[in-house]
């Protein structure tokens, strides 16, 4: 069965998509742990992170850095934080996490209620903004 | 003045290291979120991660892939996480954690406490393997 994140790469559930390429998409987290909290996934549906081949987990990795200037620019934030854990989802992806304090990256807290508006929004400007790159 | 990381790669303050090259070292983090967490840090002292240059960004994380792989053969774990805060040493870091549960990964939680002999024969160990890459 796919993985949560293949469903959103093959349209069959929405999701507010930054990003995407042939190997890479990124997608505002619909849980967020802070407002502008996003995944960068990439496509091929690998479980964890470290069994990626070098290539595209340094293309993975020169992504996430692209999208973490755009994050910054669009969230105000301390700077932008970054996490592996996939404890949950058998499909590799980095948080990108707008930081406001030590606590921004605590993956059992209450998440951030976003409303439907402020999603859209972000992800338009955002998009936006990476096509510009 | 010095970072705390600078003075620990200058041998003014000492740590349990496990990997050193011209760009990067990697030592055991003497206050572990879990029994094996390490600190991968580039040797130029800049503060924000996303600002390093692409080419040291990339020779960084690529770093990481492999000391991740040395931390999961010798710290039994569910997989090895990753995390950048980076609001405490102003010294870009990034965090190889040993995942036991989602709370493996949260900053405010209590640290683990690993005595002396633990901490010397796990870098012992992981320093001796990294040789071998």
């Amino acid at each position: 069965m796919s993985s949560i994140f293949t469903k959103i790469i093959n349209r069959e559930i929405p999701a507010y998509i930054i990003y995407e390429d042939d190997y890479v998409v990124s997608f505002l987290d619909i849980s967020p742990l802070e407002y502008g909290h996003c995944l960068v996934v990439p496509k091929v549906e690998i479980d964890y992170i470290f069994d990626l081949e070098q290539e595209s987990y340094a293309y993975l990795f020169a992504t996430v850095k692209k999208i973490a200037a755009v994050l910054q620019k669009n969230v105000p934030c301390l700077r932008v934080g970054l996490a592996v854990v996939g404890l949950e989802v058998p499909h590799a992806h980095i948080h990108l996490v707008p930081l406001h304090n030590l606590g921004s990256i605590d993956f059992k807290k209450n998440r951030a209620q976003v409303t439907v508006e402020a999603f859209e929004g972000l992800s338009k400007i955002m998009k936006m903004d990476l096509e510009a790159l």
